[in-house]
C-alpha cells in the first residue's frame, strides 16, 4: 500500500523534500542531496547523523538511540537519522558536524592595508618586581612602567587588573600589554602576538576572520551558518518571534554569540593561538542582527515607523554580551546607517574603498535584505528592500543553498539544457545563481513572458499556465533521484525578489534625479553576488543594461571593511563620517513605492 | 547516665556554649542568650528557627521537618533548631530572619553635607518622537534633546541604550536622565529621584545607607553581619581560604554581593523606591574586602611582601559583579593607601574630616584590623595592625557581639560588680566593651598584674594562676544560667588585641619623631570605638594617657566618608590626593617592631 506523501524540511541548509511516511531520516537527507555522516553504514553504531527535530512526527526514539547518544543530547532532544522515520511533515536542523562536506561559504574577500592608525598598540614592559622595599600595589608598578615609556594615564578596567597579579609573577615582571587607546585591554607574556576578530553576520550566513593585529594579515578564515535561522528566515520573521516569545531576545543573542565563540575556536585552533590574544574584535549585520546581538530590542525596528534603538558606533567589553575573547576585550560596532541599512552596509561601503568615489557609484550587497547606496556628486543615499531568501535558495521548490551539487549555472543550447553543479557534484538541488540563470534562459528562449507567465513549446517544459514547470535535470541524472524542476511559482519567488531590489534602485535615481545610465560604476558584493552572472541579471531586469563594464562584483566587501575597521581607528572615523553623510530613504515612506515597485516585477529590460 | 559536653558555635553571631549532647538546638541557642522566632513554641510548625548547619553532628532530619522546610530551603541543608539535636561539636549558621531581635550594629555618623560638585546630576529632556518623518534611532534624538540643554556628546553605555526605547515610549518621549559626568548612567521616567547607596564593609559587619543624590540626606541605614565570616573570621583566615579552595575567592564574593542586594532591597523598600532609582555606589573596606568584593586575587595579599593587586581609585559597572542598581550604574571604589590600609580608611579619614588638619592627629577605626593614621606638620603615616576579632567578643569565652543581654559596661564597686547590658536585657554574654572595662576594673582593683596575671583577694576571683577567673555575674542573674566569666585566656586576648594597636601607634610616632603627648587630636572612629569606655581604654595601656579633651569619638566616620564621597566630586578628589601623601609603614618592616610590641603588651601606662 502506498504511504501518503511527507514533506520534511531540513534546516539549516534549507533543502525540502516530499517523500513517503515512513521513510527513514538519514535515507531522507540523502534523497534532498544532503549527505549525513554515517560511518556505520545507517546501523545506529557511530551517531554521525545526528540530529534534532524542530517540529512535527518522528517515529519513537529506539534503544540503539537511548544506548548511544550521550545524557545532555538525549535531554536536548536529538536523534540519530538512522533510527528515526518520519511520520508526519517534519522539520528537523542538522547541527554542522553531521554533514559529511562544507557548505560553500562566502569568506573571500579583498584584503586590506594596515594603515599607521592601530586600533590596538602592542608594549613590552619590565616591571620592577615587590619586595619588602617597594609595597605599592601591582598596578601601581605597571602604571609606572607605561609612564617610562611616555604611556602616562593608563587606564585599567577591573577586568584586565584581575588578571595582573598572576601575570606579572608568572612572566617574572615582564609583560606585553595591548593598548586601546588611554586603555590597556589585554595583559600576555612578552612578545605575545595580537589577534582580532571580524565576524559579517549575514541574516543567513556568518563569515569570521581572524587578523593579526600587527601584520593586518588575515590568519584565519571560517564560515558558519546564522543559527537564529531556525526561529525564522528573515529578519521581520525573527522579530515576530522575539515580539511573541517572552525569551525570545535572549534565546536568539545566546545561540548567535554561541556560534560565534565556536567559530573563534575554530580559527584560534587553526593558527595555533589563545582567545586570551584575540584582544578586539568588529561585528557587522543588518541593523536586526545587530540589535539583537547587542541585546537591544526590536520591537520599534518591526513595527511603523521602524525605528532603530540606536545608529552610532557602539564599542563595549566582549565579555558583556559573553564573547570569549582576551578578559578586557572590546567589541567595536560601525554605526547603522538607518532603520534596516546597517553596520554590514557601512562595512561594505568601506570594503569597497566607496566613502566618497569620484563616479556615480551605485552598490549593492544582495541578501535576504539588501541593501543599496547610491553617491552621486557627493550626496550619498541609501534604501534597504525586503528581497528575501530566494537566492538563498528558500521558499523555492528544488532550490538550496550554494552547496556540493548545487546547480549553479544553467545555459540552453537549442533544446538542450546545461547545468553546471558546484564541485560538479550530481546534482541536488538549484542555488541562487542557478536560479537566476534558469530564469533568464527562459526569458531569452521566449518561454517566459515579461509578466512571468512560462508557455512555448520546448521538450523540458511541462503542464501549462499555473501548473507549468521546466524540467533542469532529468530523474536520472540527479542525485536525487527525481527531475529538478523550475515551477510557476518559483519563477514568481525571483520576480519578487528581483522586483524589489530594482525597485530600490529605481527609487535612488529618482531621489538623486538621474536615469539608470548615469551609473557610472554598480558595485555588486557579497556572496551571491559574487557568483551570480551579470548577463542574466540584466536580463531578467535586476540590474539596469548598463555598459558592462561599469560593473564590479567585489566579494565580501561587507567582511573586508570589517577587517579594516579591526585594524584602523582612520577607517573608524570613516564609518562616523560616512554615517553622518548618508540619507536614509525609507522606502514604505514613498509615495509611488507600489507603482514603481510594480513596474520593477516586469522581467526584461527595457 | 550523663551525656558528654559538646561545643556549639553560632553563626554569624559568633556565640560559643557547651552543652550536653542531646540538647535541643533551639533550647541551645536560648542557653547561649540567642533568640529565635519560635512562635509556635518549637512544635516545628511555624518553620521561624530555620538555621544551616555548617559542619559537626546533628540529628536526622524529622517527618516535621521534611513538611515544614521548603524543596529550596531541604536542598540547602537548612534544619528547623527546635527539631534538631546536638550530637557532636557543631557549627550552624543561623540566618538573619531567624532572629528576635535585631544586633546593634553601627550605622551612625556624622551626616555629611553635599557640595556643589555632584557625582550625578539630574537632566530632564524631552525627546523629538519618532515618526515616518523622522527615522532617527531613539539615542540620536535622546542625543540631540541633551545638546539642545548644552550636554553635547553624552555618553550611552549598552546597558543604558538597551532599556532607552521602552522607557521613551512608556513616557511619552519625556525622561529624566542621571548624567555621570560624560555618561548618562540611568533612564527613568521624569521627576524620578536619584539616590545612591555607601556601604562600609567590615570584615565583621555591613554598614550600608541610602543617599537622596540630590538633597545629599541619607534616607536610611541598615546593617547586617559580612556573610563571609563562616569561611574566616578575620582577613588572614579568609585569605587562606581563598588560596585552599579553588572556588573560594568565587564563594566569598557572592556571599557577600548576595547580602549588599538584600541590604538595598530593605532600605529601598524603607523608603519606597526600586533598585532601578539608586544610580551609583560607594563601597569601601579594607584592602582585602575590597580585594574579595572586586575579584581581585588576594594570594600576593595574604603572603610577604604583602602587595595589592592595585591601589588607585576604581570604577565600574555595578552589573559587572552582580550588584543590583540601576543598569548603568557604577560602582566607585576609592584608593587604598596601601597593604592592609584601606579604603574604609581613607573614606574614615574624609568622614573625619581629616584630610590635611592643621593640628598633630592620631586617627584610628579599631576592628579585626585596625588602621591608623598619623598626621604631623603635613606629613600622613599610616600602618594597620592584626588587632583580632577580641573586641567583636570572638576568641573570648564567654564573648558575643553587641546584641541585646551583651554586657557592655562593668564598674566594680568595692567588692561589688556592676554591669550593663545592651537594652537592659538579662546577661548572656560579653561584648567588647564590656571585657575593655572588665579588664581595666581589674587592673585598678590591684587584681591584674602588668603581665597579665590575675592574683588577689575578691569574692568574684577563683582560681589561681593561669586557672584564674573573675565572675562578671553570678549564674543566677543571667539569661543563660550559669556564671559569665573572664578568665586569664580572655585577658590574654585583649592584651594582644591593645598590645598590636599600641605598638602600631608607638611605630607611628617613632616615624614621626613625636612623642606620644605631641597628639593634639586623638580621633577614635568605628562602632567599637563609639561605644568603648575611653578612661579603660588608657587604664590598661591601647591608648596613650593623653588630656581627655584631646580624645573625640567619632562614630562610623568610614561611612559618613563613604556617603560623602557618593555625592561629592570632589571628596573623590581628595581621597585621590590623600592617596598620593599618604606614607606607608609596614609594622613587619620595622626591624624593632618585635620589641615595641612586647613593650606595648603591659597593661598599664606610664
Amino acid at each position: 500500500m502506498n504511504q501518503p506523501s511527507v514533506e520534511v524540511i531540513l534546516q539549516p541548509i534549507g533543502r525540502r523534500i516530499e517523500v513517503p511516511a515512513g521513510t527513514n531520516l538519514l535515507e531522507t537527507a540523502r534523497l534532498a542531496g544532503v549527505d549525513l555522516i554515517a560511518i556505520c553504514g545507517g546501523e545506529g553504531s557511530c551517531g554521525g547523523c545526528r540530529i534534532r527535530p524542530v517540529e512535527g512526527q518522528l517515529s519513537p526514539r529506539t534503544l540503539t538511540e537511548q544506548a548511544e547518544l550521550s545524557n545532555a543530547d538525549l535531554a536536548a532532544g536529538y536523534r540519530l537519522a538512522c533510527q528515526t522515520e518520519v511520520l508526519g511533515n517534519v522539520r528537523v536542523d542538522i547541527p554542522p558536524e553531521s554533514f559529511t562536506t562544507p557548505q560553500r561559504l562566502q569568506v573571500e574577500g579583498q584584503e586590506t592595508e594596515t594603515d599607521n592608525d592601530p586600533v590596538i598598540l602592542p608594549v613590552e614592559v619590565e616591571v620592577f618586581p615587590a619586595s619588602m622595599q617597594d609595597l605599592r600595589s601591582d598596578l601601581t608598578r605597571v602604571k609606572e612602567a607605561l609612564a617610562a615609556q611616555n604611556l602616562p594615564g593608563a587606564f585599567f578596567s577591573r577586568r584586565v587588573t584581575l588578571g595582573l597579579p598572576g601575570k606579572l609573577r608568572a612572566n617574572d615582571w615582564h609583560l606585553r600589554l595591548a593598548l586601546r587607546g588611554n586603555e590597556v585591554v589585554a595583559v600576555l607574556p612578552p612578545g605575545s602576538p595580537l589577534y582580532g576578530l571580524a565576524v559579517d553576520i549575514g541574516t543567513t550566513k556568518l563569515a569570521a576572520y581572524l587578523v593579526n593585529l600587527i601584520s593586518g594579515e588575515t590568519a584565519a578564515k571560517a564560515g558558519a551558518m546564522n543559527p537564529q535561522i531556525a526561529y525564522g528566515e528573515d529578519v521581520i520573521s525573527r522579530i515576530t518571534y522575539v515580539n511573541e516569545h517572552a525569551e525570545g531576545a535572549q534565546t536568539l543573542q545566546t545561540h548567535l554569540i554561541e556560534s560565534l565563540n565556536q567559530l573563534l575556536e575554530t580559527l584560534c585552533a587553526e593558527v595555533g593561538i589563545t582567545r586570551g590574544q584575540v584582544v578586539e574584535a568588529v561585528l557587522v549585520g543588518n541593523t536586526a542582527m545587530h540589535h539583537l546581538l547587542v541585546g537591544l530590542p526590536v520591537k520599534q525596528l518591526g513595527e511603523s515607523p521602524y525605528i532603530a534603538a540606536a545608529s552610532d558606533a557602539m564599542q563595549f567589553p566582549a565579555e558583556e554580551i559573553g564573547l570569549e575573547l582576551a578578559p578586557g576585550a572590546y567589541i567595536y560596532l560601525p554605526p547603522n546607517l538607518a532603520g534596516y541599512v546597517g553596520t554590514d552596509h557601512v562595512s561594505m561601503l568601506l570594503g569597497a574603498e566607496l566613502v566618497a568615489p569620484a563616479q556615480t557609484t551605485l552598490a549593492l550587497d544582495i541578501g535576504t535584505n539588501t541593501e543599496i547606496s547610491l553617491i552621486h556628486q557627493g550626496k550619498h543615499f541609501s534604501c534597504s528592500c525586503a528581497s528575501g531568501p530566494a537566492f538563498e535558495g528558500a521558499h523555492i521548490k528544488d532550490g538550496m543553498r550554494a552547496a556540493p551539487g548545487a546547480i549553479e549555472r544553467v545555459h540552453f543550447s537549442g533544446e538542450k539544457v546545461h547545468v553546471q553543479t558546484i564541485n560538479a557534484q550530481p546534482a541536488c538541488g538549484i542555488c541562487g545563481s542557478g536560479i537566476l540563470d534558469a530564469v533568464s534562459e527562459l526569458r531569452k528562449a521566449g518561454l517566459l513572458d515579461a509578466r512571468g507567465a512560462l508557455a512555448g513549446t520546448h521538450p523540458h517544459l511541462t503542464g501549462t499556465g499555473r501548473r507549468a514547470e521546466f524540467i533542469l535535470v532529468p530523474a536520472a541524472e540527479t542525485a536525487v533521484g527525481r527531475e529538478l524542476k523550475i515551477s510557476r511559482s518559483d519563477i514568481n519567488e525571483i520576480q519578487l525578489a528581483k522586483g524589489a531590489i530594482r525597485a530600490g534602485i529605481e527609487v535612488l535615481l529618482e531621489r538623486a534625479g538621474i536615469p539608470a545610465t548615469g551609473i557610472q560604476s554598480f558595485i555588486v558584493a557579497g556572496a551571491f553576488g559574487t557568483y551570480l552572472d551579470l548577463e542574466s541579471a540584466i536580463t531578467i531586469g535586476m540590474f539596469p543594461n548598463l555598459p558592462r563594464e561599469r560593473f564590479a562584483q567585489v566579494g565580501n566587501a561587507a567582511g573586508s571593511g570589517a577587517r579594516a575597521l579591526l585594524v584602523s581607528a582612520h577607517q573608524r572615523q570613516l564609518a562616523d563620517e560616512l554615517s553622518q553623510r548618508v540619507e536614509y530613504v525609507e522606502l514604505a515612506n514613498h509615495p509611488d513605492f507600489m507603482k514603481i515597485y510594480v513596474r520593477a516585477l516586469a522581467f526584461g529590460n527595457s
